[in-house]
């Protein structure tokens, strides 16, 4: 039996304490799988005095977490503090430069840096493990690099971000506006008490741009993503959405267009007949469609101690057992590098829903913006009401260009008789 | 970039010929991607002269395949002949005696003689690939050993055959009877000319055997399954299962029970809200339940040259990166050897529809022979009928065994007034 694969683990909160339960539970069955035993050397932590929930047995605490990319007694850096740049960053650069492989959760680091750690690790012969980053539930970095290996990806999507889809279930469930789902969900540990980052799109975001990156082979620059949350829908929208026959959901989707790579976040009508359609709750579903396996769908939960924990020790099971993969499924150096389509020539379907005060002639000036642009209307709904009371106007659109409904948009909101921002949300044909 | 990997392919059929034009439209990435190239240095086939969709390039002709086994310029063989026993047999052994790897996506080979050739598999340090033996499209095998390697499994199940999804789709949507459908099928190509193996649950009692095997660490003798077909199932029994809430499904599900495992085919009502009742056509589609990751649903396309031949060429693919993975997730002397739970000590609810003269009491001798049997009904519906004439009558039961079960079934057949033999169908509480 070869010698122990021996970890340093930096960060032990929700995530950090998963993974040292999971391999003192599972100690006997990974020594047994991967052919050796997986041993704690040392471990950081902002405060070493806190309780913990778990036994800290041979390991042994280092003040710093850059001392663990320094220790003779480290083969793997797990980095588990999270934060895009500072220590987080520092580590792992530092971990790489000494020789020593990485695993790490933290997908707002790979999301920025992806490309430059992934170049580091090839010059110096060393692995990142990062199925923890995307969906800890769902095996879909090892899906995508290796078990769909022989495909051409053209397109994925996913529903990447579990407090935005409790909150939307929720809404959809109730008929409670967002504000409203959103401090219960924080009540309820499911979202963070600054809950922008998760329901901004931004950590959907993160995982989108490492997802898209490696499906695609391509450099995707994060500022380059168009982002957009799910703050302005409304229950009323999901009921004239289920009406229409479709779900919204905040969709992460990258896609092969032409020679380019298209990648966005917002929320998005998805026909109540996707497999996606269904997946609710905490829940997070990813489909890839690639040639020639055609449409692969998975569920399953996207975070928390468990999932997350379980996604860190397969990652570092695949490195004891010698499955080390590049980080990409090509090199670094090779990733394409001509940025991505511009969003605003991207093509979709809209709903678009408005409140207006109901005059005569409101609606012929609303389709009269529309026919200018040539954008032609696939169904419009007024229900009725009493004459000079706010009405809710929604209108599906025909395709257009995001370039084309933001001009209209414009025009339709300049109206006097519009009396609320309209809402617009894009149809997927998913 | 280390030497090429060479392949001694044995069949060229639908899965063999995929394989080789994935192989040639996707070298490049492969090579890449592998850090080495793929080549075909041999093929074998029942006919050499029959025209082909791809080019053979360098590789020869072997007159057996078993010669693949003993040529020095092949490290993979590839088996992709099929049947249990005979010649995929002997060149699987053949080759692992010789020292080479094998990727096969022979199932009942594996349902049969999974342990044996694993075993000999490790005495020789090779490996065997056979992710495109279960559910092509869907990586579950990497899944299972690589992605949720730390933790325990609790139970799986799965719609593992496509030919009965499409038939009971079918069924379902057109109202139209099993035969009428399974003729449609086979014309269309979807059903074999003798379709006894798929709508008789065979092929899904393989995938399942090797799934359990798998998820569980123990031996499952193929012959202890209870596998039960679809061949009974009416386009009424889908329609009384909707309204109770349920849709009707093929299943393959294995569970751990205790100390033991039980592992089953057979038709199961499944509440519509479960994401597997939304599997349709010839899709497949697999939960697994784990633990401390919960639960992960994978869907795919499960047959057909593309989904097959991608995942064949995935395990190359593993096999020239040095991915290389025991056959289960402990060595073969190590499975459980303890035999499957028995069948009739496992507990279900029930769905049973009886077709009857609708006289007085007969209703009341239906539900004492339940009463006497100490199983508690939950719903019973007998839609209005003229009297003397025949009608259904709907039983839902609460949880009671197998065995119980079987003896209440032969009452109830010998009552004068029950006309047809009875249906019953599982509801499994997924």
């Amino acid at each position: 039996m070869r010698h122990s694969l021996r970890l340093g683990i930096a960060g032990l909160g929700t995530v950090g304490g998963g993974v040292m339960k999971l391999l003192a539970r599972e100690g006997d069955q990974l020594k047994a799988r991967c052919g050796r035993a997986i041993e704690v050397s040392a471990v950081s932590a902002r405060d070493q005095n806190k309780p913990r929930a778990f036994e800290l047995g041979q390991a042994q605490w280092v003040n710093s977490p850059l001392d663990l990319a320094a220790r003779d007694d480290v083969d793997v850096v797990v980095e588990l503090i999270g934060g895009e740049d500072g220590i987080a960053l520092e580590l792992v650069q530092r971990a790489l430069e000494a020789g020593k492989d990485v695993v790490t959760a933290n997908k707002a680091l790979l999301a920025h840096h992806g490309p430059a750690l992934a170049a580091l690790a090839e010059a110096k012969n060393c692995t990142i493990g990062y199925e923890a980053a995307v969906a800890g539930g769902i095996p879909i970095i090892k899906c995508l690099r290796e078990g769909l290996v022989a495909n051409r990806i053209e397109r994925l999507y996913g529903i990447l971000n579990g407090t935005c889809n409790y909150i939307l279930t929720d809404m959809e469930e109730t008929g409670r506006e967002f504000a409203e789902v959103l401090s219960e969900a924080k009540a309820l540990g499911y979202a963070e008490a600054d809950p922008s980052f998760d329901v901004g799109g931004t950590d959907t975001a993160h995982k989108l741009a490492i997802l898209a990156a490696l499906a695609f082979g391509a450099h995707v620059p994060f500022g380059d993503l168009f982002v957009e949350g799910i703050e302005r829908i409304r229950p009323a929208d999901m009921e004239f959405a289920w009406d229409l026959g479709y779900r919204i959901k905040l969709l992460g989707l990258a896609s092969r267009e032409g020679s380019g790579v298209a990648a966005r976040v917002h929320p998005a009508l998805v026909p109540l007949t996707a497999p996606i359609a269904e997946v609710g709750g905490v829940m997070n579903g990813i489909t890839v469609e690639s040639d020639p396996v055609g449409t692969t769908v998975l569920e399953g939960p996207g975070a928390g101690e468990g999932p997350t924990a379980s996604a860190v020790v397969a990652d570092i099971a695949d490195i004891a057992r010698g499955n080390r993969q590049n980080f990409y499924v090509k090199g670094a150096k090779d990733l394409e590098n001509a940025g991505l389509v511009p969003f605003s020539s991207l093509i979709y379907r809209y709903y678009l829903r408005l409140n207006v005060i109901d005059k005569p002639g409101v609606i012929a000036s609303i389709t009269a913006i529309m026919a200018n642009a040539e954008i032609s209307i696939e169904s419009l709904i007024q229900p009725a009401r009493a004459p000079d009371e706010a009405v809710p106007i929604v209108i599906q659109t025909h395709e257009t260009t995001e370039s084309a409904m933001a001009s209209v948009m414009q025009q339709i909101d300049a109206l006097d008789a519009v009396i609320e921002k309209p809402c617009l949300i894009r149809i997927e044909a998913v």
